[in-house]
């Protein structure tokens, strides 16, 4: 047996509850997996991101490839002995950071020449050196190397980048080493036009991945657009495979996408939001620079069980990030990423009993309407 | 009854193992306490900072009178409260920090009139106002209001400055309030000359306070010079309060001043460093950006059992503090806190033991003769 598994456990209208199992255990799904750029969480322990919930989480093979360099980390075991996570690890392809090195990387059909950003030196991203890379790192679930589509762009030059993708994708397949557990997700292309998509899920399938996901989004598109593409976009899919949603997003896309039928995510808001002085509460995201709570002896959030919730008063974590503590940026992080793990614990949940449809309801009269001071 | 207590449980030679007794508990000495500048022990929780074996934190008056304001601590409930440490607590008087703000800062006999760091704002410390201040703090121990002579300075100078400061002294006693469990420390000033240290103490002993404090070291007068002074002005204290010399220090100094007869520390060394990328090891300090730490998979410290030590390799810390991660700081102020109090520990043992002299000599032959790499 080679591959990670899925079970797909339950449906609530397009809304799927599932499991991932992988070489590093399973992860339960709708899954939002914590972005751990450089081999850390930022800001948090892996004891701490564990405690949010979060079981399977994200490292940047763009990052790790300059910075310590993927055969140091097989030298040292691997990213999960580095780091010290041992639970599941999907790491991206490189591809996606690559592309935003605008002016500093030269495109061809092999693959793709940049310039670190640490030190200038040189170094190539190609479908097989992507798969190598990621086989160092020793990640459960690896990602094809594909050419994000920057947006907005013509429908022609789309078309082009998602078929670039799509002979990337073979050539990954190709290049991969099956291992029992360790899994190769491809990702659907087209930009925002349906024609594409299903021509890149096809294409995609023909292949045969261990689950896939959709590229392309959260890049400018809005909301309203994403949702749109998801809409004709994720009944394209396998149902037997997992869905992942890639680099996305705040809240209440997250809820939009799990009622698409989507799996899984991943975005760095809720720990950048954490050294940006941003909290996320079930009533919305609250600035603590903001004056309001500097007496106020509430916790961030006052239905939140986690730590910085249990202990501190937005009063002190107000002052903290005034004071630019790190602490703050500790708080903040545990806090979001609490809360970006409860919200999936709660989807779960409703989509097992079969109420999803409510839970979102609730959850958007509660999120966009509410407003933290009222409690 | 008012006032801390002090217990002096048992002598070996010069050096002491005490017990102090305040209102939020009690504290061993030596004692080394870590500083809490802005209601933060910095890059720490509580709860670790507590793992370490640190008993006592030192928070300081100037930050906190500054931002968030000793009157708005005072209102959400104390220090103590505010950033959840329900231990004893030191507060500094604020006069060093205000003398340090060369230009901004006005000194007269009543006290100092100086412009806040943070927005230009004009505000005065006298005797009676800092005892005010570490009051609203709800300090356990209160530190009395002195001018921290400057090094180097004229004998004319350095006595003008201790004899202000000694008026200071009993202004602060005056203005003292007396409640059970809290304490009040007089400071010994008069540089490095003998004649003006023993003016200092005598006039400190008539006034009476709850320890002495010894000011105006470390302060670039360099270690064999603070040894020579410690030598004559801790036998001019009374054996049966606690002596704490402030700002110190470097390890060899800590042990250096306790084999002196010194009880208290407080130092920003070991957390500083810790964002600075330095470990202390019980060989020496160790600078983690070193490349030599690449592909180390051995602890910062084999012999540590601290966090940091017992999770993570030399290697990840030094990728850690090359790309600037938070984590990093995490880990090396963890590390740098749990070595400096396991130092206190060892000491304290020693001196049960009637070994300290032997402690000593094994601290300098490991510590200023070792190399972390030869382990």
């Amino acid at each position: 047996m080679s591959g990670t598994g899925f079970e797909l456990l339950k449906t609530d209208g397009a809304a799927r509850r599932g499991r991932v199992a992988t070489a590093h255990g399973t992860f339960e799904t709708p899954a939002f997996m914590p972005v751990g750029t450089a081999a850390t969480v930022k800001a948090m322990t892996p004891e701490w991101v564990a405690e949010t919930g979060a079981e399977c989480i994200l490292g940047n093979t763009y990052h790790l490839m300059l910075r310590p360099g993927s055969e140091r980390i097989a030298r040292l075991g691997g990213l999960h002995a580095f780091m010290k996570w041992s639970g599941p690890i999907l790491t991206d392809s490189g591809g996606f950071q690559v592309m935003s090195l605008a002016g500093l990387r030269k495109l061809g059909e092999d693959g793709v020449r940049f310039r670190s950003h640490i030190d200038g030196s040189y170094h190539d991203l190609t479908p097989e050196s992507s798969m190598k890379i990621q086989n160092d790192l020793d990640a459960d679930i690896t990602m094809a190397f594909d050419e994000c589509t920057p947006f907005p762009c013509d429908k022609d030059t789309a078309a082009e980048s998602m078929r670039l993708s799509m002979r990337w994708a073979k050539r990954s397949k190709d290049a991969f080493e099956e291992r029992a557990g360790y899994g190769l997700f491809g990702i659907v292309q087209g930009s925002v036009h349906e024609d594409l998509r299903d021509e890149s899920a096809k294409a995609l399938t023909e292949i045969g991945f261990d689950g896939y996901a959709i590229g392309g989004l959260a890049v400018g598109e809005g909301q309203e657009e994403m949702l749109r593409v998801l809409d004709f976009t994720a009944p394209m899919l396998p149902t037997d495979r997992p869905r992942y949603l890639m680099g996305v997003g705040k809240p209440d896309d997250l809820v939009a996408a799990v009622a698409r039928g989507v799996d899984m995510f991943d975005c760095v808001l809720p720990t950048r939001s954490g050294r940006t002085d941003q909290a996320f509460t079930r009533r919305g995201t609250v600035n603590m620079r903001n004056a309001r709570h500097k007496e106020d002896t509430r916790p961030i959030d006052p239905d939140c069980a986690c730590y910085a919730c249990a202990n501190y008063s937005r009063a002190y974590v107000h002052h903290l990030v005034m004071s630019k503590e790190i602490l703050g940026m500790m708080l903040l992080t545990r806090h979001n990423l609490h809360y970006y793990q409860e919200l999936m614990a709660g989807m779960r949940t409703a989509i097992e009993a079969g109420t999803f449809n409510d839970f979102q309801s609730a959850f958007i009269v509660q999120y966009a309407g509410g407003d933290i001071d009222a409690l």
